[in-house]
């Protein structure tokens, strides 16, 4: 098979993490086919992002899957009586944002489409470090859904293994940083916060961000966010 | 725990598999949360059988997700263009109405569901031995599953596992109908044909109505389906 060939479903949430897992697919010569979820999230600008991301870096298709799982509630993402932690503690602990069984829904999503498509493999921006508490993020879960997946389409008993490709798992947000922009990741272009308002413009104070503001710091690269809480980032 | 807190989500088609099912799920004493989906099937009867079973079995609610799938592409049963098989073979082949990794989407939800309501099960109506053909029927795929869902939850990493039950998986469509006769299944409620019509009433001659047909008079049980084509099925 010549390195043309090779397709893979590239999940794309709009955020820092997946614009990379973006770039670093199509660094490795694969025709990448992005996968979005609407499920209720606060902001909507995360979809438009998710958009311009799959534009910028030549995915052959965008999708945006309709989840309706806000009906089945249970988190501060989908649920909007419930508040968002803010300046809060991420490691050690769920955080509120939990959504249930988040990452699997999405990768079968992903596996239904990679099937159709002959698909090599799909890419999720996960990452053990930055969201310990999310049990989806962990190494040990990816192994078990990439098993599972391989013995339950019709691809993999014909001979074609899908691999679940996760190249972020072990880095920090700095390294991630660092890996995007060599690949030309305009992070300009991504959206992590969890409050972000309708232009894109982010809180600067949620868990998402403030871990998105690290890595910039620790990286050494000047952070292109555009944030509406300005005055307090100081 | 006393047998009332049980909960299991079950997974609802408005076939014959899933109504018995969710009639062994109540009898084992589980309160029942039933879990449908709007995948662009062909028939909308089987939804409406779906609602008319959860309530026969007093299910304490019953969700239906509109899963967007069909824009993916990949499977007769939502893809109009595609014929679906009539007399045909269904053993040693894939069918053409496969939906790509259509029950890890499926479980998926289910297992969402199941995380919110601290359920202790998922009731699925897979059969390994009439739908051989399909990878996601199997007890390998179950077991890597279920496996996968306790690395991937809230619930599972705070010490409630998640136990996915598959009890028809063995069985054979007679066995199926006379155990379900045994717990009070009105199987008249219940659609299997891939072409129902708006009626519910099957067409006698697609692999599943086939299926349905020789596991009643296997089981020597009066089948009490409508069929449109009865002329043919003497």
């Amino acid at each position: 098979m010549s390195a043309v060939e090779k397709k893979a479903v590239v999940l794309v949430s709009g955020g820092l993490d997946s614009a990379t897992c973006l770039a670093i697919a199509k660094s490795e010569g694969y025709q990448c086919y992005a996968l979005s979820f609407d499920y209720g999230q606060r902001s909507s600008s995360e979809l438009t992002a998710a958009g311009q991301l799959t534009r910028y870096f030549g995915a052959l298709s965008h999708q945006i899957i309709p989840l309706g799982i806000g009906r089945l509630g249970g988190s501060a993402l989908t649920d909007h009586s419930v508040d968002v932690p803010i300046d809060g503690v991420v490691l050690n602990q769920i955080p509120a944002t939990y959504v249930p069984a988040r990452n699997t829904v999405f990768l079968s999503y992903a596996l239904a489409w990679a099937e159709v498509l002959h698909a090599d493999a799909i890419f999720i921006g996960v990452n053990a470090l930055d969201y310990s508490g999310y049990p989806d993020c962990r190494p040990e879960y990816i192994e078990a859904f990439e098993k599972m997946a391989n013995l339950a389409t019709k691809a993999s008993i014909e001979g074609h293994p899908i691999r679940i490709r996760t190249p972020l798992i072990r880095m920090t947000k700095a390294q991630i940083v660092s890996m995007g922009t060599g690949l030309g990741v305009d992070y300009s272009l991504t959206v992590s916060c969890y409050q972000a308002d309708e232009e894109g413009r982010a809180c600067g104070r949620c868990d998402s961000c403030r871990l998105r503001r690290m890595g910039f710091a620790n990286a050494g690269i000047v952070d292109p966010t555009q944030y509406f809480f300005s005055p307090s980032l100081t």
